[in-house]
């Protein structure tokens, strides 16, 4: 996805087609509704998650499902509507290590805006060392930084996170790391040649 | 609006009627069409703006529309598609104030779950001291900080948003400030009983 839009061929709310256009008085296309007017805006998502730590050890989970599935990610996904941001951190720690988490504060902004995301990852403390495996992980575990699998990395924002925190707990002071992933360059079919 | 969802009749995929109920595997209800299956998640948005400053004093917007008509904000709406959180807060900062902004840094987050929005404003400096007046305000102007119209703030977290950077300001240090905002609580009609 790299257009402004998810298609839409119908109104959610009378049910007729809707047409692609900027309406009066805005400076974007919008889906609208040729019956009832209605417009709909589509907007970018939050997909929110945590660094849980535990005796200086990260909780990392592998994912279970696509994109990216064997690869390791940190507990997170989409904010869902009545939740704040770090209830989101905490809920989807939950589902994804079966962990219960103090969350802490938000450490690293992460925009995608080519898939229409926000990345946010918060510091957190893994209460009582415990955790599990939920339906989205093939398993979880708890990683030091020198045994960190950096060449299986499910996300780039995945990848920032953890070196925006590992840097800043070296520093013993964590901030706020912020950054704008373009879209993945295409994996070239031969090796790049040499340049000059 | 305080559900968890913003009604709908249709399927935007196929234009049947949708149903509202808890999908195989997920936690919370759903609307999904009864006809093509397709699950139309619902998410919260981001509404996205900046603090900009010139010579000490604050860029402000009179709202020229609902809700909020004729009360006192700062530059900010909901994100677009394709965009960054930055690029979101200059483009309102230029379509609600007329204002070219140089983006700085978060330095409030601010959650208001029942309406569904994650409000966010950056620090930002006004270009040449230049703004004028976009269709959607009334009209802009700058405020020094002891002329700030604290009566009639268009928003609460604008009013968080504010204080948050006067207060920062005065420590020569920015931070990221955070609030969750619960619902408004209802206006009495009679003024309220003093207690014991």
């Amino acid at each position: 996805m790299s257009s402004l839009h998810t298609p839409m061929n119908f109104c959610s709310h009378c049910g007729n087609p809707v047409s692609l256009a900027i309406p009066a008085g805005d400076t974007l296309p919008r889906y609208s509704c040729t019956q009832c007017g209605t417009i709909h805006y589509q907007n970018p998502k939050m997909v929110i998650g945590c660094i849980a730590e535990w005796e200086g050890k990260i909780l990392r989970c592998r994912r279970a499902i696509e994109p990216r599935h064997g690869l390791w990610t940190l507990p997170a996904g989409f904010m869902e509507n009545n939740e704040t941001t770090a209830e989101a951190a905490a809920r989807e720690t939950m589902e994804e290590a079966c962990a219960e988490v103090e969350i802490d504060r938000l450490f690293a902004l992460i925009n995608v805006p080519h898939i229409h995301q926000v990345h946010m990852f918060y510091t957190a403390r893994l209460i009582g060392g415990r955790f599990g495996v939920g339906v989205e992980s093939l398993e979880s575990r708890l990683f030091e930084e020198a045994s960190l699998p950096w060449e299986e990395m499910a996300f780039r924002s995945v990848s920032f996170a953890l070196q925006a925190w590992l840097s800043d707990r070296k520093k013993g002071e964590f901030g706020l790391h912020t950054v704008d992933l373009p879209p993945m360059p295409p994996t070239p079919l031969t090796p790049p040649t040499p340049q000059g």
